[in-house]
């Protein structure tokens, strides 16, 4: 029989596939992601839920408690969404990106929402708190530059100047793409009114490495220790553009030759830290064309390690080496740092209570660190935050390779309901 | 006052500028180069020429010989339109171009037509050939990846079976792309009875070189003695996308380290060979993401040579560290040919009678190669052609920066009809 969340998954199979990069592509505040989105709002809707759209962009959908505990907080003057437990994460994707990477999450939470229904209607759950599902636009960045966009604006962790301003590779700014989905940019901003109503948040992710992959016979989930600390910064090397036949070799200020010493200075500056990550996967030769001498090259570095000091030396290196690889070719360079986000350690009493609630029937969960960053990393700097990763036996993520078995997606939504029914029991501290 | 070609140079002013590249991006078979090609449609039949648009997409604009000369051939059994002079240029950029890289060619022509009919209606010109006008369609080859597409076409250079299944970079066929604007893919190909009724083919351009820039005081004109050898090839490098974060540097097989190798190869192999040029312009990863390892890596390389053998052997070499370059990396490397074409001397006679026939009104015309490829090179194989340059003092061309003094452009204009106007007066060989 299919599982709820396999069918939830194969709702969206057909959203956003990529036909020449194969995989999904669904950038933020673009169709795609927002098909996706009023696919979320229906199925909320059909299981009872109040949806709203904040000024950010985050969906939240309501489940709210029974009217009994309702009421017994109107006697406490506590009202009735205060001390909420929030869980979700995101539909939108990098390019050619995979199937599971964000919809796994929202599908797994309406997953585990039919099952915290069945448990409460049989009386085998009695909430002390509501339970919000939230969807956060824009968490990969692959639109407007700056991961986690949306729960970024909520926390204030990037300005709405800073955020309106951002443009896609069209030229679109982030304030026309989000007012053409029906927000007001005037609104958007840090909101610690909705914060601070939320005591807990929880993502459930596909796991992007081959911590859980390579331990076919352990178990299907684990719980995250820490997000690898990462940013990204955008590298402009400025040339000569001109013809490709009639521009002697001796004359050349060609920024691509800069831009190649460049991506080749990274690999060896960063395979020589350990525990460090530094990637080039975008690189935009301008104009582009096969018969003409670049007149700017734009690439794109991302860089990653536990210890910020480390990355932010690194970077230095890095810039170095680009300084003196533009000047070899009688280019310039200039860099900007397109977002920075320290190492995460996520809340540890609430990870290793999530960690026993799972053991309850899940033998042998492990934390696990994470080297991608998630929305419950920019969260967990003002709730106390966690996240579960559902096995991914491919070892492969942001690729049309990224693959989870349908038995290891229920067992990741069966341990999400554990967590949840957990922390959904507790007694609100006052 | 403002000259004729400066004020249709002036009418194409607003057409096609690229906002993001700076300059002017109007792609073969794509809307900007339509709507060039609808504005000398209605030059051309302002000024009384009849215009067809051939099968490949080639428009040519007659001008008749006046009917007493038709009257004399008829009487000869020699059609109206045998024997024609032919001159034209391209409307088509390449992404960021230039203003003058084609249109100047094509408004020279309109600009000359004007004094030819002035002369002949002042009985100074006595034709005794029809002129044509011609406009070739996709002669970068921005899109659809092969230059000079049309005059491919027409003289079979490129098979109608290769060219219609290139495809741009959104995946949409050339087939597509042609049938869009009217023509009928099947009925494309060699047309040598068009060709057979050309006497000859002049093509004015812009110069894209240093040669008439680096001499103000001299001739604002020169005229070409052949064009450099040169074509296309496609590098594709292949390795396993993944996650930026999540992969460890030892576990990566990044073709985007493999490209930025071969880039800089080509750059040491070509300036280690005399006269030779080299130059990666395009390169597109995929997926392209900030935060992915790409999966492949496509690189786009324009080698030219004045041997031939030159050429083919740096490719080569270029090939055998591709090679080297992926295989370093862990990736796979496949190579396409795009395009080649031989170095080609433009008739001699053709071209020492035009020096003649300029340097009546202009000193010290001479003869220059040029580096960049253009459609008359290819008609070259196949009837009488030739080339007038028009001075550029940026010595810069496939770049906004290009230039031409409107002076110097209504000096082309000048020199192209003493051109034109002796070619038309010769008897035709029988």
């Amino acid at each position: 029989m299919t599982s709820t969340v396999v069918r939830l998954m194969q709702d969206l199979e057909n959203i956003g596939r990529d036909p020449i990069r194969g995989g999904y592509s669904r950038p933020g505040f673009g169709e795609h992601e927002l098909t996706m989105l009023e696919w979320f709002v229906a199925q909320a809707k059909a299981r009872g839920l109040d949806v709203e759209r904040d000024q950010n962009g985050i969906t939240w959908a309501w489940w709210d408690l029974p009217a009994e505990q309702t009421a017994e907080r109107t006697a406490d003057q506590t009202s009735a969404r205060e001390h909420a437990i929030a869980t979700g994460s995101h539909l939108d994707s990098v390019p050619g990106g995979g199937a599971f990477d964000g919809p796994l999450g929202v599908a797994s939470t309406l997953a585990s929402l039919d099952q915290l229904q069945e448990r409460e209607a049989r009386g085998e759950l009695r909430r002390r708190k509501p339970l919000v599902l939230a969807v956060f636009p824009e968490e990969e960045g692959s639109r407007f530059g700056v991961a986690c966009l949306g729960s970024r604006l909520i926390t204030g962790a990037i300005t709405p100047e800073r955020a309106l301003s951002l443009t896609d590779r069209e030229g679109n700014s982030f304030a026309d793409a989000a007012r053409a989905t029906g927000l007001n940019p005037d609104l958007m901003g840090a909101d610690r009114a909705r914060l601070a109503g939320l005591d807990a948040f929880v993502e459930l992710h596909v796991e992007q490495g081959k911590f859980l992959g390579n331990n076919p016979l352990g178990p299907a989930v684990a719980v995250a220790s820490s997000i690898l600390g990462h940013g990204r910064w955008r590298f402009s090397f400025f040339g000569q553009g001109n013809h490709a036949g009639t521009t002697l070799m001796v004359d050349r200020r060609d920024p691509m030759v800069a831009a190649a010493a460049f991506v080749l200075a990274v690999r060896e500056t960063v395979a020589a830290q350990a525990d460090a990550r530094g990637t080039v996967g975008r690189l935009e030769p301008v104009p582009g064309g096969t018969n003409v001498v670049a007149s700017r090259v734009d690439v794109w570095l991302d860089v990653r390690h536990p210890e910020d000091t480390v990355t932010a030396a690194l970077v230095q290196s890095i810039y170095d080496r680009a300084v003196a690889a533009a000047g070899a070719e009688g280019c310039t360079m200039d860099m900007v740092e397109e977002s920075m986000s320290g190492t995460v350690h996520f809340d540890d009493s609430l990870s290793r209570s999530l960690v026993t609630s799972l053991s309850a029937t899940t033998s042998g969960v492990e934390m696990l660190p994470s080297g991608a960053g998630h929305d419950a990393g920019i969260l967990a700097a003002h709730l106390p935050s966690a996240m579960i990763f559902t096995r991914n036996p491919s070892g492969i993520s942001h690729a049309p390779e990224e693959h989870v078995e349908d038995a290891d997606a229920q067992a990741g939504v069966n341990a999400l309901t554990d967590a949840l029914a957990a922390l959904l029991s507790e007694e609100a501290a006052q």
